[in-house]
């Protein structure tokens, strides 16, 4: 159960509803995920991070599928459980299979293994990969 | 400076010298940078790691350069300083302009951002988001 | 469940009895939580942490309303669903309202993400942030 | 060095132009950190960060110092050296002491410890801690 | 539920059957747990993960007890309920009690706790611990 | 350069040095890390962490070399440079090979994949590895 109470549509004061009326209509679905009914408990905060996840995750240089790729990769190498479901979800319905599924979390695991064998053994950074200025 | 002295191509055993050369022919290259010269100090784990990344990171499912970009990404979020110089050289040889690169880290920020929310307030997972069994 | 077997009160040993009644007489409460009755099973760890936290959270130059906002903000950033719970308990008892929590979690998700582009892009300390020697 | 180049305020184009006005109008300075000048590289990314910080940052039901030593807590947790450095300079900014500092970081050694010892032994969250429904 | 269906024994292709008798036979076990039940999968994450795992956690310069130890280390660290769950049965398996669990969780609290301390102070490395060219 | 000014010896209020000497004694030494010439800005921690890293790292049912190596494991894991560093130097002085830090750090690499991929497929615990109330 969330730390604080969700917020159901017919509850929800008119700035609440105008955000959630958006979600539904982006997502061209007929219900609001209880990640955002957690957010309006605190209205500013859902205003500000569905604006930004909206602008972040829209089709630009990157593909939306590969957003979502990326965002169950952190998700996924963070620990943090809604997120792998609600991504994951997301992922599939933009057409990831489990082999891509399985490539992605190999990628994750293996860019976790060697971060810790590059930061355990203190390895400076060559030339060759620096910015030049 | 690493933590244990890196080993040079001329001063390698038999068994060191052919995983770089592995890797050098692999990547048509004709050097071998710090990570393998530091990993060599214990060559199980120079052939283990190079074997696993050779087959994680090459095309399947998913092309290289997304591949790439979620190891830019998880470095970018546990913060390894030379995977983060190492993996964005790589894409960027792959074709990731800075535009693309300014992509996948807002992804990568705003990911970081919702997890701590998620798991703040201990949003419970939608059913919709549950797997079939 | 626990990994080891919690210690209740009637079967611990006098030197836990004797933490189990400070605990209770420093926080006026007639329990003790399972956090303390799983640091039991090793009573130099239960000692040791129960002294130290005491000592921490006690009022000094920081009251402590904020010092529970402060472990809240570290725990929703570990994923630590029992800390998340119990400081959030202890913040609500000593004042911290919804609101509050709206922004102290605000603020734990934008460091979580501004950190991972200062991190992501290795943005270098200006001068003028670095201590005078 | 930035994994890209900085903008300065002379080369940027009118859009990040605008962004660094309103930087430096609202902290009353003359100068603008690495952070934003890097950022600048990708103007979407620059301008919604910077409106997200403006916004959470802003006084409300918790102070400006209490934001700030939060700020400190995760960038500290997460060891982020650009924003350590930049947050605490906000922070002493703002009136944190030495003293202050250190009972800052006391607690965030004493939760990120004890967010271990939770985990490790897996303590189920005790009834008493859990939101009323 | 595992986000992807697990692959029983029976239904098996041949290639990931010849890795669960591996196991099998590796642990004189009759049963394979759900870790590698779902890594199936995906066969060639199955088959690269447990070759690397059979690697590393054989004897050599440390014994296997002293490498379960460091693996609950870092399950712990990184908070994986699964991980912990089977390397403390493990360890268990292989003479851990709970004193010895009790040290090695202090030791992973007090690390995660000082780490944190040297990180936000920004302590600069002595000469004394570098290691010489 | 740390972020508040180090104790040296001869500034020392008397407290600070009783907790140096204390240092110097147990490690027979004649000199102070910038640790503890850090946390002596704030002389409650310098007492508490010196006390508590004391207990914590004397023989017990793990002996000092082991318990060295798991606050390596943990350093490395959340890239502590400085306590990388340190640590590394005391489990060298305690016998530790290059061949030794090879396995260890194995072992933390191992573990930091096999976390993401048991945290990114969310896989069910075993009821084998469960403990028995």
């Amino acid at each position: 159960m969330s730390m604080v109470k969700m917020v159901e549509y017919d509850d929800a004061p008119p700035e609440v509803k105008a955000v959630y009326d958006d979600i539904m209509a982006t997502r061209k679905s007929d219900w609001v995920n209880n990640f955002w009914k957690t957010l309006a408990s605190h209205p500013p905060t859902l205003r500000r991070i569905w604006t930004g996840v909206k602008d972040v995750m829209s089709p630009g240089s990157l593909d939306p599928l590969t957003k979502e790729m990326i965002y169950v990769a952190v998700s996924a190498s963070n620990n943090c459980e809604y997120c792998i479901h609600s991504h994951i979800a997301s992922a599939r319905a933009k057409g990831m299979t489990d082999e891509m599924l399985g490539e992605l979390l190999a990628v994750v695991g293996m860019s976790n293994q060697t971060n810790r064998l590059a930061n355990g053994y203190q390895i400076p950074v060559d030339a060759q990969f620096k910015p030049v200025p």
